[in-house]
């Protein structure tokens, strides 16, 4: 086998994100960082933004131009606010580039995307990306070059959901999503909110039934079940830095035995190397996920009642975002899944 | 007026619940601590097993039996294992003594606490006890000399769900408790499961569908409406401290606009002074009541789905215990319900 | 007794120590708080900007004008930028009004100031302000109207060291201090330094050596003990809310023993409420101060080099800042010093 | 080149050491992880004590015999308690196998060792063991089989100082070593101490001037630099998972400048990959090294004091436990020292 080297660019590479996304590639033994931009930190070095990545990543960081990345880059991480990523990427995008965007602007339809986040900038471009929740799109994946990467919430609900809902399972107009995050997916900008005494010892549920990765849940959901899916969802802070757990309670068609469910998740996910479903008893915690991409899901039948309530877990910087980012690269570009995923959890 | 004070003992003084009530007592005006115990720890003074009282409390802590306890007595406080609760309460309440106990013993009926605890050691006394959620039941806390303190999570969930199902806005079958809680909930025994570094920079559910306060609320929402409530309670663990975060789902009987609901919320709790409900678009955080004997609550009707979220949080040490136990010797003793728990809330 | 009451304003009240002073001042028995300012968020309710006040204190926050100052006000409590502080101060001053700031305006002689602040607006208010670390400037307190509310890194490194350097005890010119402080201490405003991400898990030194709290030390150590005092000070950031932790090394004049040097600081703060001396093999944490107006200490001297460890710790907000301003209050006006400072620490 | 596999056996897998040689270890392009052993959990598999190794790591815990240790066995690390460990180790060292000690029962001397833990259980061993510093002892850890794993708060000394000593800069008697850590330092047994509550938002110092690893730092800065070093150090507790900060307070024997000093120490560890020093201003935090085998180095000088301050950051369980100890394997058996340990920190 010969080893291809691709050359990587991160646009918007002084966030979370971004610096993620450097942790991860640095060590994917198919991938070279060649460029990196932040706007506001432009001329600096990376390890200036991101002193940890001293003697790791030590690349200047120029300022965003589409017309500046350079010939050969193959590859195009893109955490940029959205609006701006549409726009950079329709430019991008007319060159034979591979690109990956880990904001918003790709992963609703026309619909859904004007009415939260107002007129899309480049609808046909909108109608060609594919929604980048790899174990459920693995084929579109494959074929595209363009990826919307999923949000984290969507990523941790619609995991577990997907199966349940296409298997007829579920009722798809019973699901309530009780989302907790921590900290780092609300991005690297200070604001009183993110204030370290703001969270600290603290815990708030925040945008109650109104946030934006609503209509994405409910989208994709639907598409993949062929089904109208409805839920209620609400997103709370947690005061850790990484990890999404969702507690998912749905009333199911039938009374189910846990086992039963488990049973039905284990074989979707068969050969699924970042899904593990857990035993009869057991659920997951955040803190057995992090900094890796994988997605823990546990399951509990409550049969008198015909309902089940799920527990899922992802780190939303990796599963929720950079480390699926760099799954789908893997495989748009034919490597095997894990490469360079190799990433075991921090524990604690 | 002449000022009243009261021998007050604390049986179970070196836990958590037992270093709170002492907190809020040392500084009432008409409590005076005048015994305390703890078994292991027998022969210390208080200030040993809680450095922090140095000076505040230095009284020591005696082996606990009933029948050592001094004459002068007016008011129990006991933060005792479920079992040797009863048991010594048994004893104790055959004098002419103000009972609270913080402790499961007296919360269930006998046909519940049979289910989750096994045999109940004193079923008379158990018909005599009264429930001590103060808002809710301040009549009968008056006139009794046994108090049930409620649980934690039971006082975050009943305080609103209570009036929504006496007044028929909430179908009673519907309700769905994700509620989320720092550790100090699970007492101070050493555990694996409490170690720091198994709960800092985690979050998990735990007993899911299976936490011996789903019959306690189920219970006690019943009774105050009449009705047969069925809930679906998980809890879960937030790496804080203090304080009790639920989410509550609930259909509802119409489609309510979020401000008929928070009419009704306020007008129910008119006066009573610990029970903040807030205004439209407003929810609390676990940080605004830390160390205070607040409940507060926030409310946002979803009319097109007929259903509502409610957020509530309480101090689990305070409201959630030692707070409300204080509140109710205050009825008992026909003092002001706020004496001594002008507790302002520490921020940060 | 006739119950005195004192009209009180807060200039700058949306900060933490404004939000300190607010939580004890609503409690004291003789202080009324009738006025507050903010500049970015005046016409705001405090509760607004403080939502753990709902209900507790809804007074409107008004734009910082001397000349507004309303009438009647008794005492003022300034929380400004430093600058600012001296301004209105300055105008403030002309009344008859006791005054007292917690900014660093009025805490270094003119030469310190101007060395680390630049030149200072009114040298002789600057002579005029007494120094309000209240244990040691009893006297001085009772008679001015004007006091500098010691810094909190300052008030937890001055107390334990004055009493050993006025008694020859320890070399001045050796004193290592290293202190560790929460987050509060560097305020609300937010900045990526503040993130809770940056601070979350985390640990560093900052401004090595070259903290604007040394000549704060420096110069008041030198006052109290008449001598030439010299310091290295390196401040730190824990990942808490509150709370400072100093450990201090010295050099003995000789070798003591460990009980000598406890029964030297004790016979100095018998009497002293706040201050509390730990026995032999006892150092305090800073969780055993949280949320009161105690400074504890704990010492331990190593004979063979001629060296003792002192560790003190204080809350950084109450001690270090509000608290310790409204024993000075208290002082000035004659009050027992205690007075609305039963704040017991919040453990956990 | 031919791929060498080393079947590799972890002593004491079941604490945060053996979880994060397991981490490390797994991910080795050389070594194979082939018998655990863990007392208490024996009979379980690796997964069950730790979760976040479901899938990565299911082989099962042995009881600890060193009689049954495989025959095929290249390389023991061994985690288990000072007394128990060399005990082991003096059966196993019989045969022919690499062995690194991560306790403390081959770092010191004899007369240091009966002084701190009581008599050496094999004092001939004790002459032949490595003391484990990677980047100060690498010809010495080539040459040997057996390995004493430095303890991580020596690593977080000696590495900073040794060099400094051994250009006669710093004076060896001044020394003055203010450690932080975080919790997994302390081990993963449950007890009161290290309950989330009575850690969370605290922060204490602990066996100051008598901690055991004293003599550790003692004795090998005197090794290394062929003087009599004697040292005060105050180890303190933060409520982090993990990580390492010293604050290193030395008196130096002429006035440098602060550049001079970071040219001294650039020099010293020109071509160490895990040492990196920081240039003048910068001082690390311990945020910038989690899970990495980093130790970073800033320092400052303070001429006009001939003092000078250095601040120095490791994660105590990789570059203070099994990272090291790793480096230390690659090191014996002639392998690239970075081999499996590019574990870039994770941020946040």
């Amino acid at each position: 086998m010969i080893m291809q080297e691709l050359n990587v660019a991160i646009l918007g590479a002084s966030g979370y994100t971004g610096g993620e996304l450097i942790r991860i590639l640095v060590n994917h033994p198919n991938a070279k960082i060649t460029y990196v931009t932040a706007e506001k930190h432009a001329g600096k070095k990376v390890s200036e933004v991101f002193p940890h990545l001293k003697g790791i990543l030590d690349l200047k960081l120029e300022k965003l131009n589409p017309a500046n990345l350079p010939e050969d880059i193959d590859v195009v991480f893109a955490a940029l606010p959205h609006g701006t990523s549409a726009e950079v990427i329709q430019e991008i995008n007319k060159r034979n580039i591979k690109i990956i965007d880990l904001g918003a602007d790709f992963r609703l339809n026309e619909g859904n995307y004007s009415q939260w986040y107002g007129d899309h900038p480049c609808t046909d471009l909108l109608k060609v990306a594919v929604y980048g929740i790899s174990e459920l799109n693995r084929d579109q994946i494959a074929e595209t070059s363009l990826i919307a990467n999923p949000g984290c919430y969507p990523t941790s609900s619609i995991l577990p959901l997907a199966p349940l809902l296409k298997e007829n399972i579920v009722d798809e107009s019973s699901i309530i999503i009780d989302s907790k995050s921590g900290v780092s997916g609300a991005g690297r900008s200070p604001s009183l909110d993110l204030h370290f005494c703001e969270v600290s010892e603290g815990f708030k549920a925040y945008k109650v039934a109104e946030h934006r990765h609503s209509p994405e849940i409910e989208q994709h959901l639907s598409e993949f079940s062929n089904k109208d899916v409805n839920i209620i969802f609400t997103p709370h802070l947690i005061p850790i830095d990484r990890g999404i757990l969702s507690t998912i309670y749905v009333k199911t068609n039938k009374a189910y035995e846990t086992s039963e469910l488990i049973g039905k998740l284990k074989y979707y996910y068969k050969g699924c190397h970042f899904v593990r479903i857990y035993d009869e008893g057991k659920f997951p915690n955040i803190s057995f996920i992090r900094g890796s991409n994988y997605c823990d899901i546990g399951i509990k039948s409550i049969p008198e009642k015909k309902s089940a309530v799920i527990v899922s877990v992802i780190d939303n910087l990796v599963k929720g975002a950079a480390g699926q980012a760099v799954q789908n690269m893997n495989i748009m570009l034919d490597l095997p899944e894990t490469t360079g995923l190799n990433l075991n959890p921090l524990y604690p």
